[in-house]
């Protein structure tokens, strides 16, 4: 049957490994986080700075700059990601051709993990712009046919 | 069968519909975000006042109003719209009343729309509180559902 | 059928009852936002100091400690409770083994839920961390489980 959410549909595990994979990207944010937090001794929480803290009488530091940027950059994810997913599993649903769902995938899994470097190495603009815009299209076509199919309309392939 | 997250059950097409209706939605606040930075001059990141900056020397501004104020409201659809999602392939799943559950989508579905309008218009309150908590109990009702049902408790209708 | 996403798999109706029981934890906090911003007078947007204030005149506030720390609770349940949601979609299509799966789901709930309260009361660390670390390895065992079963590769149990 196709649009099945099962493994036995190929492209429901294709799916499954993009989703996985960029859903754990966005889990490393937290670790990165962590590192950088402990790094840096920024830390949002006073029993934070007690436990953690190596400088006797630290205090909490809301905003430094380098673990500031990793949680936009994970934000960021949680705004993308998750629509991509969300969607997705609809998308999957209204049966989408294999190659083209296929390369929906892809190019999301492809350009999310291009936006972190971007955001990271803080390369320089329209780089991240870019990344952050192709990832957003995907899911918008992805939501396009879901909408459709929806309303019974005829659409693309 | 009941409760099937296919496009041959109604209750899922309906689901589908008003789910990437309100993920849609979220994703517009990206686009207004970049929007409003843009117009205010109000980038978040160096690399962005270098390459889309017009003031020589700009630096980067946390703070503008409009553009937290359009952030706010972001993060209330994700603390939102992902939760009814979620929540809701449960419900969808639980093999609810067609009826019953097609307003629970229709109103959670309005009533993000205008809590979105609210927010973004600055309405006097409790406009926005009373959106919001609209939404909170829809998606309460079903979880309330999908709770029972994985129990095997009866319930309502 | 192994894997199926429907209430006739015991898996997936224990996968239900845990998830929307953290999806439900998660929502709670928007109430405990809520609460603490009218008790502490602290409120980001203005439209709410007129029509909630007591104080005459009173201003927007937006770093109230208390508040804050709720908000910092809340998006760390985005961080890691939807990953866990959407992750266990696939886990659960995957057909894992039984008592495999239902510990997964149950230390998930015990650590999220302990998490919110270590976070609430301030409980001296490392017990926050250790809470958002067991977390993190329920996802990314379910996580790998996915991506075996996608790449058809031999995995554990």
């Amino acid at each position: 049957m196709a649009g099945q959410l099962s493994f036995d549909n190929p492209i429901f595990s294709k799916f499954a490994f993009y989703s996985t994979l960029v859903v754990g990207k966005t889990m490393m944010m937290s670790h990165l986080t962590t590192i950088n937090r402990i790094r840096k001794e920024a830390y949002a929480n006073e029993e934070d700075t007690k436990t953690f803290g190596k400088t006797p009488g630290l205090l909490v530091k809301l905003a430094d700059s380098t673990v500031e940027r990793i949680r936009r950059c994970h934000l960021n994810d949680l705004e993308n990601v998750f629509p991509f997913v969300l969607v997705g599993l609809f998308y999957v649903s209204s049966g989408p051709d294999s190659t083209i769902a296929t390369w929906h995938f892809k190019i999301f899994a492809g350009a999310r993990i291009l936006h972190t470097l971007a955001y990271l190495f803080s390369l320089p603009q329209p780089c991240r712009f870019l990344c952050h815009n192709v990832c957003w299209f995907v899911t918008a076509s992805m939501a396009a046919r879901v909408l459709a199919r929806a309303l019974d309309i005829e659409f693309y392939i």
